[in-house]
């Protein structure tokens, strides 16, 4: 079969000229958007006026004048845009960690009686570990974790569940979970939804408010590009927000932060989930990033990357010397979210040999290769690159030469 | 009597040199680094070498290559250096009030069978909420938050006491607590201590490792110069690192995180007081500045800080048109931190109007106006004008003039 024309589909991408808004290093496939968004352009110039002008020149006084003040909020209610949250029910602060904690407390809090949180054995480490953390400080008669896998989900649900905890879009596979549908087979047993929108937000079309989703958590350095570790969000559906509590009760989170009072008094709507003082050079930082998404919308964005994700798909399939690569993602386009996924016997090398090849993947233990698709920078030709790259990787002795070297730190 | 050669002091002072390493306003005195420490002249560089370089050019590569992945325990060590502590146990992660967090469940954790937080009724109120939510997390049975004032301190230490936890250096009047005698003190009845080093860190000589301190935390935007919402760290001394659990058991301080098992174990030493994925622009604008302290020492900048507030307390008593002016903080030396706090029957139009007048300073509730001494950059000569601009500001129709305008934000 004669490969598409990638240079062809470039031409006629009405997303095309994005790509030229972001800083990437020349002779590189940047696959990895998933892990760590590219640079937009206009960044370093947003950030180098924060620090010289808002903290060199105007100082304290910023909190104020530049409005640093209420910046959780505003970069909150920008996600929100993305996420399908009207305003006042963002907040952009913490990681995605201390956030997934604010959020299983709360709801616990919601649903009194009740103590086990449902997830999924292969969701994301983090989240299972936070939830262990909970239910190791609480106690096993208040907060129990439990795992199953995503065939047994739906029989799980019953009213002894507190709350599901998932993450849309599986780290190690790609696959994109109905939130829509799970959201309300979970409602109709009384138990509340956290969503970890760590692959999807900036990825994928998703409507929260519409979905009635009680409680999500992101993080703000994938597809929102927002720069390494930069700071995560929380969702909290405005219906919740008067009966909410959560125990990270720091001061910028207190209805008068300046009156100094001795009693913590929870401010208004998603501001009682702001614990500290927010890093204002990180936060500007995602907060500038996000003008990218004005120039587009997520649904012509997801288009995109499932064209993307499509084409490697059947690269894959139709090149012989590709066939040791074992599909993990769904094929099907609706099932998975903007990577894709193979295992190799050989996926740690793999991974090294492409990196090494300028084809810019990550690893996943035990042999997992993650292909992520940022449809603001990624090109066709760079699905031509990477499947033209892992043919001759997988076809030369290339691999080979990765074969012995020893792992080492991030991989 | 004759005032001092306030510039004769600054032409013998052999830190003098060090100013030149900010970039400060024209035309300001800054006496609010205890709010938020100035910039220093080297970090935009550094910053933007992080941001174009290490982002944009070598991406996700750039956790291995630019050791990203533990730039919280060398920026933590560079901490632990100036607070007395030995390598490995000092971490720059998160907030204050979300260590503090991490600080209490440890401090409990590690005696059981007491339940009480014991701490001053003045203290910081982040810290005072961070413990009442912990409190209402776990309930009267396991925790409980008691506040006493100063002067009963002592006699409330009881084998009843799980924890005490104190501010080193009270945000309010500037005192300073004798964090060993304390710590001795706390000791002969079992009972751990936790000490917030938020106004201390940089300011103070300390000796943490010394006096046998359990925990602390601290902030990296005051004295340490790491800009606005700068990440904080939180110090655990060595001996409890082995029994130490705490909840928010994040991907990050798990032992191998990415080996991605389901279940969380701790990792080494202080790693385990990690969360999620750190913040790597802001902590690089902190670990930038710290090399300001690598040009002197704390006990150098000590005695600095200390003759600065010395000749503005004695200007304050000396001047007559001053006399409205109540001073706060302690007249001996060695009972007060970095900063001298006056109150004034219109301190919100004090402050104010000395803003106004090109001498920041900040505004506490109700009557507080507070002058932040920072020896890295401070001038004797900015006692001077800040001492002229006081007896200006109260001796004309200045203060009238802020009498009644509207507070607005952040004072």
């Amino acid at each position: 079969m004669t490969p598409p024309d990638f240079f062809a589909l470039d031409r006629s991408d009405p997303l095309a000229g994005l790509r030229e808004r972001f800083r990437l290093p020349e002779g590189v496939v940047y696959f990895d958007g998933n892990s760590l968004g590219a640079l937009p352009a206009h960044v370093p110039g947003r950030i180098a006026e924060v620090v010289a002008t808002e903290w060199g020149e105007d100082l304290i006084a910023s909190w104020n004048h530049h409005h640093w003040i209420d910046l959780p909020q505003r970069v909150g209610d920008r996600i929100g845009r993305l996420i399908g949250a009207a305003p006042g029910q963002v907040l952009c602060c913490d990681s995605s960690s201390v956030n997934l904690f604010k959020a299983l407390t709360t709801a616990l809090g919601l649903n009194p009686g009740r103590r086990i949180i449902l997830s999924l054995a292969d969701n994301f480490p983090t989240d299972l570990y936070v939830a262990q953390g909970l239910a190791g400080l609480l106690g096993e008669a208040r907060c129990e974790l439990r795992t199953v896998s995503a065939g047994d989900l739906s029989a799980q649900l019953s009213e002894e569940i507190a709350v599901l905890m998932l993450t849309q879009v599986n780290f190690r596979d790609g696959e994109l979970l109905d939130m829509r549908a799970i959201t309300r087979a979970a409602h109709e047993h009384g138990v509340l939804v956290i969503w970890d929108l760590a692959h999807s937000a900036g990825a994928v079309p998703l409507a929260l408010d519409e979905w009635q989703v009680d409680i999500a958590v992101g993080c703000g350095y994938k597809f929102l590009n927002g720069g390494p570790g930069a700071p995560a969000f929380v969702y909290l559906a405005s219906r919740h927000h008067s009966r909410v509590e959560q125990p990270l009760s720091g001061w910028l989170g207190h209805a008068e932060p300046f009156a100094f009072n001795p009693a913590y008094e929870a401010g208004e709507g998603i501001r009682r989930y702001q614990v500290g003082t927010p890093g204002i050079i990180g936060m500007s930082a995602l907060d500038a990033a996000l003008d990218l998404f004005d120039a587009t919308s997520i649904e012509a964005l997801r288009e995109k990357s499932l064209t993307l994700s499509s084409l490697f798909i059947e690269g894959l399939e139709q090149r012989p010397a590709l066939a040791a690569c074992d599909l993990l993602t769904p094929r099907e386009a609706d099932r998975r979210g903007s990577q894709v996924s193979l295992s190799h016997p050989e996926g740690y090398a793999l991974a090294q040999a492409l990196i090494d090849s300028g084809v810019i993947v990550d690893f996943r233990a035990p042999d997992v290769v993650r292909f992520g698709f940022a449809p603001l920078y990624n090109r066709y030709a760079d699905v031509g690159v990477a499947l033209d790259t892992l043919e001759r990787v997988l076809t030369t002795d290339r691999l080979a030469h990765f074969r012995d070297r020893p792992r080492a730190g991030v991989t």
